[in-house]
């Protein structure tokens, strides 16, 4: 069945105006796909909602989330409702997301990852 | 500053085209907002995640997340990209939530969740 699109929710209705959610999942260290906690994801999103917070900003939010299911490229986040995902690596990486997409509305493309859903594992 | 819009990246362009977000956070029991996993919510979402997978529908995904911050409301879930939220209690509201939103593209009215976002807490 072909699903019927639905179209997002006006940035008046929306609870948050831009949610954000870091994959935290942690696995066995020998497993084949490696995970985004064994990268950092953990103290860095923490890091994340940190400055969120601190930014006084209101209607954005950063979450942990298990496993993204795109753990070759972690760690990675990714921001809805625009679906734009990211790669990052260290706390300048998280400020420029924060201060540049989520606070700003300017998408950080020196981080964004490209993921062609074909490729999707399992 | 009043942050610039973004469009949301088309179905054809999105790594999943829906992903679910329930709140799977524990708080100990004499905090007084409660938590989502007190009332069920992690089995629910295990649950969710594995019709999900039985249904062998692509580019649909499920996660577990931190506190979503509706705590008051909770379970609760979000789909993105429409930004819909959903409170459930039982295995069938999860049933009815999976075939019709996630997989059929049509809302379930009686499960929605409206949150005014100026009652935010924080």
């Amino acid at each position: 069945m072909v699903p019927i699109p639905i179209l997002p929710a006006t940035d008046a209705d929306a609870v948050y105006r831009l949610h954000v959610f870091c994959c935290t999942n942690e696995r066995p260290s020998t497993h084949r796909r490696g995970c985004c906690a064994s990268k950092g994801s953990r103290a860095l999103c923490d890091y994340m909602c940190r400055l969120g917070m601190a930014s006084g900003v209101r209607r954005i939010r950063i979450n942990h989330a298990g496993c993204l299911n795109v753990c070759e490229h972690g760690p990675v986040m990714v921001v809805y409702p625009e679906g734009v995902w990211y790669k990052y690596e260290t706390e300048l990486d998280i400020e420029e997301i924060l201060r540049s997409h989520v606070i700003g509305g300017r998408p950080v493309a020196r981080l964004q990852l490209r993921i062609d859903p074909t490729t999707l594992h399992g």
